[in-house]
């Protein structure tokens, strides 16, 4: 009976999770926002095939005034007293710029900072009052393996190392909200669901978006409150990691 | 033999450590280029008492333009074929507001990572050739433990949410370096100079600028090109870590 709102939904892995929990029963799934910069013939497509589950709401994540208007459009969609808020919140729109000549000649660092991260901080504040009316106060960050500091050696060959800063500090980011909401009974958790098959991961990734949303959506339904502040990763049941840099073994990646 | 180019040397732990170095004998430390924003007095007395050993640059972290003009009056200051360039850059500059009311209500997050992440970008960027000349190839960020995504929780008490994920991020962009300029004989490390008495620490602090500053010089004396890539923190031999949230073990800290 959760409400969800999720960004980046115009394309990739939002839509997906949009398309997934779309076809969820009424008792499992009440009402998803699909926030995007732009309504998409695919994302139109699923609206109008769910047009009582879905909304359609228009989120430019780094525009302060985007993300206002979003919010009093979200209320009249929710309806009296936003019935129930927003139980769940997957900040999931990002960039993946590349920075072939290394770190030292990239010039995108604050961009992707603004988009990945500070996004996600005004996403979240602005929605926090509309998540505390909700039941669950999930709020589930799409980070990624590639922001795993320890594990950057491993990935170094990915020409996308603002990329991976960027990730790294959305982790870090995903903590302090953590420790900061933690006496309001809120969990917030980062996660990461594969190299998937998307504009962002190119047709030379690992798993098809479909794998990654249901990956995320089976963490997703696994959460507990303990789980506040954790970092986690896909599970991929027979996934033969010697023929990966990827592992997709579940539980927690480290920092 | 060393030069140095320390950023934020207008007053804190930037001018004790110019300070420090501009003490020591030339067979040590052959000139150090104190950058800031302002010539303090402070500042000022230093270059006066070692006028041939130091030299004043003004430099904004921030501003591209600071920072070219930066590069130009340093190849001055150096001299002709910039003279055996710049063997050590300590990114020291840095900043740390409070969010007193949780990350949630925080709006310097930009800011903050500006100064702290980008802040180190541009100034390491536009360095690089200076510091290819050099025989050293040193690049130190002044982090610090509250970077640690780790130990999050433990220093979850202080109020400087924005901070932490910005020195997190830094830690994230220290690595990206160290990786991308592995095959350019550099070494990149981030260290943390404990809680010094500074404007920023306040005299709340566990240690004097002093103690913090020899610290880090001790820290950057042991370093070898093995350790590129590492995060480490200060050692303060004899300290009570009971009485403290801090170790100062020496070593280095989680990510
Ligand atoms: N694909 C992978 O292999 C992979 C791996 C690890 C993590 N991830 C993460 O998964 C998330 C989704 O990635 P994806 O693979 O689905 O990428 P994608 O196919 O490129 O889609 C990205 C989505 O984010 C949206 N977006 C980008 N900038 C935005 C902004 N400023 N405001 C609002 N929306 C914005 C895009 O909207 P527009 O259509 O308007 O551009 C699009 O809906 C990202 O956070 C990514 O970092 C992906
Ligand atoms: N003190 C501590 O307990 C502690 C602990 C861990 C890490 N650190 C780190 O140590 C470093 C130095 O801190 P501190 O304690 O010496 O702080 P401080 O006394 O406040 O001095 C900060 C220095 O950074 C300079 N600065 C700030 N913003 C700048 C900008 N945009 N461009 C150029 N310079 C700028 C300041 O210049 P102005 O005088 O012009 O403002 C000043 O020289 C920081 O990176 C800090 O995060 C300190």
């Amino acid at each position: 009976m959760a409400s969800y709102l999720i960004t980046g939904t115009s394309r990739g892995l939002g839509l997906t999770l949009a398309t997934i929990l779309a076809a969820r029963p009424e008792d499992q799934v009440r009402f998803i926002v699909a926030a995007a910069r732009t309504k998409t013939p695919a994302l139109e497509a699923l609206i109008n095939k769910y047009p009582s589950r879905i909304a359609f709401v228009e989120l430019e994540v780094t525009s302060q005034e985007s993300i206002d208007a979003a919010v009093v459009k979200v209320k009249q969609v929710l309806g009296p007293s936003s019935n129930g808020g927003i139980d769940i919140l997957i900040n999931n729109a990002g960039i993946m710029p590349f920075n072939p000549s290394g770190i030292f000649e990239a010039t995108d660092l604050m961009h992707v900072l603004n988009v990945n991260v500070n996004g996600v901080q005004l996403v979240s504040a602005a929605f926090l009052p509309l998540l505390r009316l909700g039941s669950q106060k999930l709020i589930f960050n799409i980070s990624s393996v590639l922001g795993s500091i320890e594990l950057f050696p491993r990935f170094a060959v990915f020409p996308v190392s603002t990329y991976k800063v960027s990730k790294a500090a959305l982790n870090a980011l995903t903590v302090q909200w953590s420790l900061d909401l933690s006496k309001s009974d809120f969990t917030v958790v980062a996660a990461s669901p594969g190299w998937l098959r998307t504009d962002l991961g190119t047709d030379q990734a690992d798993l098809s978006v479909e794998e990654g949303a249901n990956g995320i959506l089976e963490i997703l339904k696994g959460i507990t409150k303990a789980d506040t502040g954790k970092f986690f990763d896909i599970h991929v049941p027979g996934w033969d990691k010697t023929t990966s840099f990827n592992h997709y073994e579940g539980g927690v990646l480290p920092w």
